[in-house]
This record gives structure tokens, sequence and C-alpha cells, in this order.
């Protein structure tokens, strides 16, 4: 309420959760009237009906978007929005047909939310709702009370003064990302196992923790767990071979092994161990799907990284380390309007790459290299 | 699919559910998608989300209507519902303020779903969903098999060919209907324990089963289970007193006791030995609320009856014995227009008077009397 959506007085709070958070979501809602919201909206969404639309649907189920869905998103301008994560059943939609599972969207409803980002009229968060199958996936038995413990320890509810130490935080990952523009990098340079990547940087675009403001001056962090400093990239300059490093969860499946190929900043090659499909779906989806939207550097001081769990959950394992993403970018790092560097498509996927295994350098405009990570460790001042 | 909604080929599915009815809702989903629907939106509601606007949020949030809501109510025109019920905490909001329980409601998206009824644009049907909540009030134990069970007897599952069944019994209740239609009756009278209550009939509106037809020509069964004949009664004649023979769950609690007082058409007094002031409350929603809906007649044959259990939900109890609503009218006993006998409000609630000790007679327009139950028995030739 105070450090995440930052709801204020009189806000409508939209809270999106699946059915088997509930316990939180109604945790969330009593918590939302008592900061004082005039109206809590809670949507809840069920997985098995997912399954049901992509496996026995017409095609045109696939991509129907709902005149009430549109309304909704419309509303929420200007409103607080609450999401949880935590996947009761990652695997569920592993044995349907990966085409269909990455072509099950509503681009429309979609381009609106991602307008209010652009417009920062929405105060937001997602925050994880621990539950059995989510347990189950992560430790291999259902131990609800050690995935507690552990998103506690992630998100510093273990602290005396959460919200003190949260702003204390925040502050830290803010420095480190002030920093990073002062060095006006033109490029990074990725080095470990299956991965020599070069991306472009953008000189209008500034290295940012998640402390967002909206358009009014709302403070809010919109991912809690959150260790990284981010960029939007230039999407034109990107090449190379990308291999993650750690099992990323998507549209209900699991994906590991990812290994990308890039070429004049494209996606032009997707393979994995398992799931490739559903990346490969989602490229689909438009013209600039395959393009990068962000990079984001984490050390090894991430609370979530030294837990050494894979959470298998991308707000979690993303802040474990660095990650990539393809797809939109994020308009709030440009302190005016976007270039034309920035990415502006239909999907946001955020995969790791990092550890101390991979080396991260710093290119700046005339060709100086700077270390940035070694051994997940930061290498820059602070 | 087949006899309750009857969903047709290429229409969209709204299936409405409490959360705790999910793995229902998702076999309905699954149904649905099979008998040819071209998307099925599936809504779930949370008593405890419910809870917590009453109790915590400021009074305008009680009856406030999110534009997202009437999108979706307006969009249902032409297509299939599917409601479930079965209250997994039907005494959740037995600790709030009755008069605040009362005053949360939607009035405008009511009227919307009121529309759809009048204008016969809708088919549709509620069908129970047990739960272990549910069965412990039913049984003072959470014994689902048993409530199941219970549930399967009552909606005609433990026949061999259900759906042969549905319609054998259908057919019984029409010709029911058509019997007391051909009476033309004037009044009706009932005696029994607490209750000496006689109501005005209109002659444009015939008795009917639940077996409805849209205004497409799709026949639906809108309540399974159903054992009741049915009239919109003249809401401009109804004097006497009338004690609910039966618990009545409403708004998540349960009233007990129910003892009203009608002069000229009115309820002008409403007691109850536990929760008279959720009446009180709906009572209040408008000025036409404390005029009569409905009236229906059941006999000691009703499957539910004959299960011998107070259910705790209207669906089922109002279907073991007679019952009358106080509230809107049903459009579908009128051919033409409904003339100014029928009510037009904005709720509608049924609550039971009935069992072996209640005598049921009709009155003729030339003051005969034609005795219609005695002792649960139905009185008339079939």
């Amino acid at each position: 309420m105070r450090v995440g959506a930052n709801v204020q007085q009189g806000q409508t709070v939209f809270v999106n959760s699946q059915i088997e958070h509930a316990p939180l979501a109604r945790a969330i809602t009593r918590a939302a009237y008592s900061a004082g919201a005039r109206y809590v909206d809670v949507h809840y969404r069920d997985q098995h009906v997912r399954k049901a639309m992509i496996e026995l649907g017409p095609d045109e189920a696939l991509t129907y978007e709902p005149d009430w869905v549109k309304t909704l998103a419309e509303s929420s301008t200007g409103q607080a929005q609450i999401a949880t994560t935590g996947d009761p059943e990652p695997d569920l939609l592993s044995d349907l047909d990966g085409e269909r599972v990455g072509r099950a969207r509503m681009k429309g409803i979609t381009e609106i939310y991602r307008q209010q980002l652009v417009d920062r009229s929405v105060n937001w968060t997602i925050v994880a709702s621990p539950n059995a199958g989510w347990a189950e996936k992560v430790f291999g038995e259902p131990d609800l009370e050690r995935l507690w413990e552990a998103v506690a320890a992630c998100t510093r509810l273990d602290e005396p003064d959460p919200v003190a130490a949260w702003r204390d935080h925040m502050q830290r990952l803010e420095a480190r990302g002030a920093k990073l523009t002062e060095l006006r990098l033109d490029a990074l340079h990725y080095r470990g196992p299956g991965t020599d990547f070069r991306i472009g940087l953008l000189d209008n675009a500034r290295w940012m923790s998640a402390l967002f403001r909206t358009r009014d001056g709302v403070e809010y962090v919109p991912n809690m767990p959150t260790e990284e400093v981010f960029t939007t990239p230039d999407s034109r300059r990107a090449e190379g071979t990308i291999r993650s490093s750690r099992p990323l969860a998507l549209n209900g499946e699991v994906i590991e092994g990812l290994r990308l190929t890039v070429s004049d900043g494209k996606i032009v090659e997707v393979d994995a161990d398992r799931g490739a499909g559903i990346v490969r779906g989602q490229l689909e989806n438009d013209e600039r799907a395959p393009y990068f939207g962000e990079v984001a550097l984490v050390d090894g001081t991430s609370r979530v990284g030294q837990t050494g769990i894979t959470f298998f959950d991308t707000l979690f394992d993303e802040n474990a380390t660095c990650h990539i993403a393809y797809g939109f970018g994020i308009p709030e790092v440009f302190d005016g309007e976007p270039g034309e560097g920035m990415n502006v498509a239909t999907v946001h996927t955020d995969f790791m790459v990092g550890g101390p295994e991979l080396e991260v350098d710093g290119i700046t405009t005339d060709g100086k290299v700077v270390p940035i990570l070694r051994e997940d460790a930061w290498q820059l001042p602070e």
C-alpha cells in the first residue's frame, strides 16, 4: 500500500489475481480500503479456463477481446493497480500446442495498458502470492511456509521496519542507476557460456531503478522484489548469441536452456531445451516483438540471488541476476519523448542472462571498455 | 448445456461463480466449448471482497457501479449465461451492519439484467456447485460427497438418461401450469401456522413451469432443480400475514422465522427470529420492492422436498415447497405486454411458505373455492 502501489486517498484499486491467490487478494482488499481506496475491484483469472479456451475453443476465441475488458482497461487510468504472481500450476499449458498458446493474447487490451505505461497514468505493483502448487514447483514439495519465508526475505518483510528498509534499498539502486547514466555508455557487451552479445544504448535513455513516478508525482515501486538497474536499449543495434542462464516461466509453461541468435537488432533464431515454441509464438505476435526493449543489471547482493532458489517466476528470477527483455521498451527511462530507438511491441518478456560466469562491460562512445560485472560483483564505485 | 442454458452454436457463454466453485466453472467451460460456444467468459466473485467493501469501504463504494460491469451486463444480450450457487460461507456477512449489507447493490446493473428478462434475450440457468462450506452448513460436517449425492438426486443426475428425465419432468410441470391457467383464478388463499394470506391474480398472466423460451425460440430451464409452477400475481391486491416456513439464505446471511404483515399489496411490517434487517434493507431499495412479484406452488412430489434436507440455498429450498417473492414480477407469464398489475422493482427475493400444514386454495372470480394443496398433496386432476 505504501511502497509498491502507494495507494492514494480516493483511488480505485484494481487487483488482478489467480483464484489460488484469494487469501492475499482478500488481505490486499482490506488493506486498500484502510489506506483510503474509494473502491477495490478484484479480478480473478483461472488458468484452467484459459487452457480450455486454447484446447477446445474455436480459432477466433484465441484473440477475442470482450468489450468489457476494454472498458475495464480504460478505467484504470489515474487509478492504482496491484497484480499478484505465483503460478500454482506452472506446467499446466505444457501439453498444448505452443503456437496456439503464444497466439492466445488480447493485443488491443495490451495496447491500452502499454499506453498507460507511456502516459505514466497508473501507480501499480506486482507482488507474490505463495501457494502450494508454486511451492511444489520450487522445492519439489508443497512447503508453503518455506516459500513464504523466502518471499518475505526477498521483499524485506523480515526487516523490523519493512517500509524504511525499502526506502533505503531504493535509494541505493537509484544511486547505482545515476552513476551508470553519468558514464554515457554507447553499448553493453555480455560474455559467458553460450553468450557473446553486444547491444547498443541510447544517449537519451537514463539508467534507473524501479522507483517510478506517475505523471501526477506519485512514487511507486512496480516490482516487489526489485534488485535491478535497467534501461531501454537501442532496438536497432544488437548482435550475437545469448544463452539464458535460468529457466523462464511463460504463459504457464517453463522454458529451459533458451538460446537466441541476434542479427541487426532482431532475434533471428530461437532454440531451447524445452518450450522454444512458446517464445517463437510470442515473437510472431507483431513485427517488433523480436527486438529488444530492456537491459537490466543485477549483482550478487541481490536478496533473491542470495536465496539460491530458482522461483520459476520472472518477478523473482529476473531479480536474482541480470536480464534482458525482447518486446516493448520502458518509456520511463526517457526524460522527454522516447526517440526512434525505443522498441514498440505488444509483448515484453524478460529472460535471465547472468550469474558468476557472466562478464558485462560497458563500452563508451570512444570505444573505452568499462567493466561493470565480474563474478557477480559490481565493479563501479558506489 | 442441453437442458438448462441450452447453449447454441456460436454463442458466448457467461459463467458467474464464486471462486470456491472453480472446479464446476472449469467443467462448465470445457462443456460449453464442446457444445459450440465461441467464447466462454468466466467471472469469479469473492464474498470476502464484498465483505471488506461493506465493512471498510466508504459509503459511496456500497452503490458504486463500475463502467465495465455495465458493459459486461449489456454484452449478455443474445448470449447464454450460467450461474453457479452454493455458498461456501453462508454466515459470512452476519456480523456486519444489516442495513449496509442491504444497501450494497448495483441497481443500474440489476436494471439491465431485468430488462434482458423482459426482452427474453438471454438463455440462462442456475446450477449448484457443492463445496465443503456449504456441506458443513447443511449437514453440520463438510460431507461433500453426501451433498453431491443430494444435488444429483434433486437434479436427476441419478437417472440413466438425465436429459430425457428432464424433458419428461418439464412436460409434467407444463401440464400442471396449463390446468391452473384454465381455472382462471382470481386469487390464492394461504392458511397455515402464522399465515393467513390472500393475494390477487391477473387474468392476463399464465401459470407456467420453468421451461422458458427466448424471443428467438431457444428453450431453456433457468433453474436446476425446478419443481414449481408459478405466476406473477396482481401486485395491487395482497392482504394478511405470512410466516415463512424455512430458513432463507440472502446476501450471505441466513434469515430465520421471517414474518411479514401485508396491507394493500405492500409489506408493511417485517419481523424475524434472525436477520430481519437484511429484508428491511432490501425493501428500502426502491418504492416497489415491498410488493409481490411471484407466487409458486410445489407439492410433496418435489425431489428437493423428498430429500428432507434444508439446503440453505434458495434455488433448492424454494423448490422443496411453495414460495412467494417480493420484488419484480416475471414477465414470461404474459403473452403480450405485462399490464399494470405486474410489479417492477430492483429486487426479487423468494421465501418459502409451504409444507404439510399449509393449505392453499384458489378463489375463482365468482368466489368459488378450489382446493389446490392439502397436506403437501396436489388436489387438482393431473
